[in-house]
């Protein structure tokens, strides 16, 4: 691919002068027009060293309106991004809508560099490439577009480049610490470019090659291209929203008639006295694996789902009391704030993301994006369609960031809810939890219960497992729970 | 004061045992209350080691619903705090409002501990808690009450209360490493106790304290006094929305005959020559000395006042222009989020503060609660009449934190502004710029005149006095900017 960009190509002065103006006026334009939308662009800058890239940065600050942009640079991670997965960093740096992001460094800059000189094999490098295509698919789909532009040198003139940069004291500065242990490496820089761009051009976030050796024509061509990925993208977002929400069909899916849930033996049960044994054993250990967390560098993320009732406050109690208050965190899932909104579905979980050594509890998850958003049409087909697949990566990201994460699902049957339902309605205390929602939610028992299965087939990886709780007995429930976070800390930090 | 709390309290386990229930269901009911108003408590635990802080946190998160409260530790500072002014990681801590915020460990462990150890003195003391009087003033009155618990222990019961900790491996975690060696300085801890008690009691942030010698006694306490106080609380918030908004006067402020802004010399002007000199000597100037930022260890925030079209962003240009784009961001004011408005006045902008070696750019700022705020009736007088002094310890804060503050007030006459704004409507890349709401401002001139010349006279501080820019001659303006924040980069880089 890249041999297309070392052709020559170059743009005389004057015509870079003469057209300027015009597109200066039109990417203003556009970006007035991109912060009335619910888009945020993602620019992604990338390239060899001396092609210009700041120099890139640099000209599309001039010309647009630098309040609307935020231009993140990858330097080395810091102590909270290390201590969490590798993307925390780049979900937190995600514009928000209406803002233009760019990218100097980004998703593709450590997996480049490790695989030019050899630090991971063309098979790891493959697997990286297949996460960014994940992350950029789910940014497309989200209407954050991402404009990626790869500014070119052929060997020979970085070469030229990197001596004229390092023998002026004005420009030296700009010449990285590594280029020219870099630019040694050439050939496998250029190899992993090539890759790179080929495991990374799709439709939906395409690769713009440009020539760098010439500065007015490396400028004038990303400012054009841009511009012009900018007004397809406030077209289609201005057509979108005149055309507005499209109506979601509310059809809740029937469950199976044999289904996961439906084998769950829901007549277990524990006695008051096996109760209370079991479950301060399981809290004594809890209480000190917790506590060993933090040496082994780990943290632990549990979240519960289930019916309206089915105990996840109480069995989360039960797991907190074993801890020191300051090691964990609640977290009840509310209606989104609107900077939660200005993001992709995701962020607003990516955000609270344990450090390690800390626990987090979600009362409620990102799953409820294929329950309750699916069931009310909260969420269009295609946006809890392809959740699983971001979710699946998700935790995949968890688990390689070494968090602990175990998801439970306490099942309890329409029956034992009701049931719940009333005795809610007359205990002072209890009263607060239950709502004229919860009433309505329950009549559409089947379709939760279908969603739920689609959710645990579609979910259950070997890195995350669903734990299916039997949860018409409290004290089972609550037991169960406990013991399976006991089991699984004392395998995760023993080994 | 402390004496009190050594008389032998105590609580015999059937009144907590029957009392608790009670105790327990008005905390949740309280709690529910509160999710609902815009208050969010903060409660200060502090006190002895040994005392039962961290068992009181975890009463707290038994007896109420844990998704409501954010329980937080103050571990040691991490680098991105560690990188900023000390408070910034305790306003990156508040709850949002309807939530609780608890502090184990706060704003008071750090002077404490070090007063006790004297490495620092008694006057240095006292800053330190005029500086928590300030901050929990400001609390106080943005709708956060702070609520603080100091549970207290005599010399012979903390070494009685640490013995028996000790002996118990299933405890002796519990104790913290330092507290063997403070025990040794428990008269000093003591006077340093009494001190903080003394200097921070105020009406709007008491201190409870607690004898912490029996268990169900001091938990009692504490859940009472917490209940009694969140019920008032409450009980004013919910009078507050019901009286609504008080009808807010919208007389604008006069301006005095004789002002500072009317003794500028507005005739400045500079020749396109000596502008194109001047102005590339500074912003070389300006890209070696941003550069060399990171290195010293400081970082730079310049924030620009005036009137619409007085030339602010133009002036920002001509700044960013010389610096490296990923060294700078350029901020603008609009509307708050929501998030930023479940929390005090000044959190968005304590969230923006930059790391070490950034440059942070404010296109309008925290000011704007002096001029248009107090000018549209936006903020009560209470509110902005209370902002001076609050900006002045936020700004006092930035520069104690490493940070260089500059405040550009650019100037334009009425007729300058006129003649801009039809310029405005008639070059199209312009045009964006000018709105309705420009038009409006202009009709209240006088007033904000008035109300920025009371702003320049009460937050011109040693710390972080205001610059006043001639701005009819952009040339002018432009440049002295351009070279105002090089010299001050020049002198504070080379102290």
């Amino acid at each position: 691919m890249l041999e297309t960009a070392e052709v020559g190509n170059k743009l005389d002065k004057e015509t870079y002068k003469k057209d300027a103006p015009e597109v200066r006026t039109a990417l203003l334009s556009v970006q007035q027009r991109i912060a009335t939308t619910d888009l945020a662009p993602v620019i992604v800058i990338a390239g060899a060293e001396g092609a210009g890239k700041s120099e890139t940065v640099a000209l599309l600050h001039e010309w647009m309106d630098a309040r609307g942009l935020e231009t993140n640079v990858l330097w080395e991670p810091n102590d909270e991004e290390r201590e969490r997965p590798e993307y925390w960093r780049f979900w937190r740096m995600l514009p928000a809508r209406g803002k233009i992001g760019i990218f100097f460094g980004s998703w593709y800059t450590q997996p480049v560099v490790q695989y030019a000189l050899g630090k991971i094999d063309g098979a790891e490098f493959e697997r990286c490439m297949g996460r960014v295509r994940g992350f950029e698919r789910m940014l497309a789909a989200e209407g954050f577009p991402v404009l990626k532009y790869y500014l070119h040198l052929s060997k020979k003139a970085e070469r030229k480049q990197l001596k004229t940069l390092f023998a002026d004291p004005a420009t030296r500065w700009r010449v990285h610490e590594n280029a020219k242990k870099f630019f040694k490496r050439y050939d496998d820089f250029r190899h992993a470019a090539e890759e790179q761009l080929r495991l990374t051009s799709m439709d939906f976030a395409p690769w713009t090659v440009v020539e760098a050796v010439d500065d007015e024509y490396r400028n004038m061509t990303v400012a054009k291209s841009l511009l012009r990925s900018l007004e397809v993208a406030a077209d289609d977002a201005e057509a979108r929203a005149k055309a507005g929400r499209p109506k979601i069909s509310s059809a809740s899916p029937r469950p199976k008639r044999r289904n996961v849930l439906r084998t769950l033996k829901m007549d277990r049960t524990l006695s008051g006295k096996q109760y209370d044994k079991r479950l301060v054993t399981a809290q004594a250990d809890l209480g000190r694996l917790t506590r060993d967390l933090a040496a082994a560098g780990r943290s632990l993320l549990a979240l519960f789902e289930g019916p309206d009732a089915a105990g996840k406050g109480g069995a989360i109690r039960r797991l907190t009391a074993a801890m020191s208050p300051y090691l964990y965190r609640v977290i009840g899932i509310a209606a989104p704030t609107d900077e939660e909104r200005a993001h992709p579905y995701l962020w607003r979980f990516w955000r609270h993301l344990p450090r390690r050594g800390r626990v987090t509890i979600y009362d409620r998850s990102w799953y409820g994006r294929v329950l309750v958003e699916r069931l009310e049409g909260f969420a269009k087909a295609e946006e809890w369609q392809r959740a699983y697949t971001e979710i699946n990566d998700f935790e995949e990201q968890m688990a390689e960031g070494g968090i602990i994460l175990m998801k439970f699902w306490i099942a309890i049957t329409a029956e034992e809810q009701l049931q719940r339902f009333k005795e809610r309605q007359h205990t002072p205390f209890k009263q607060y939890k239950i709502t004229e929602e919860d009433w309505r939610n329950r009549k559409k028992w089947d379709g939760y219960e279908a969603a739920a299965c689609d959710m645990i087939e579609r979910t259950s990886t070997s890195a995350a497992p669903w734990t299916l709780v039997e949860g018409n007995n409290k004290r089972w429930a609550r037991v169960k729970v406990a013991e399976s976070v006991r089991d699984r800390l004392a395998a995760e930090l023993a080994s």
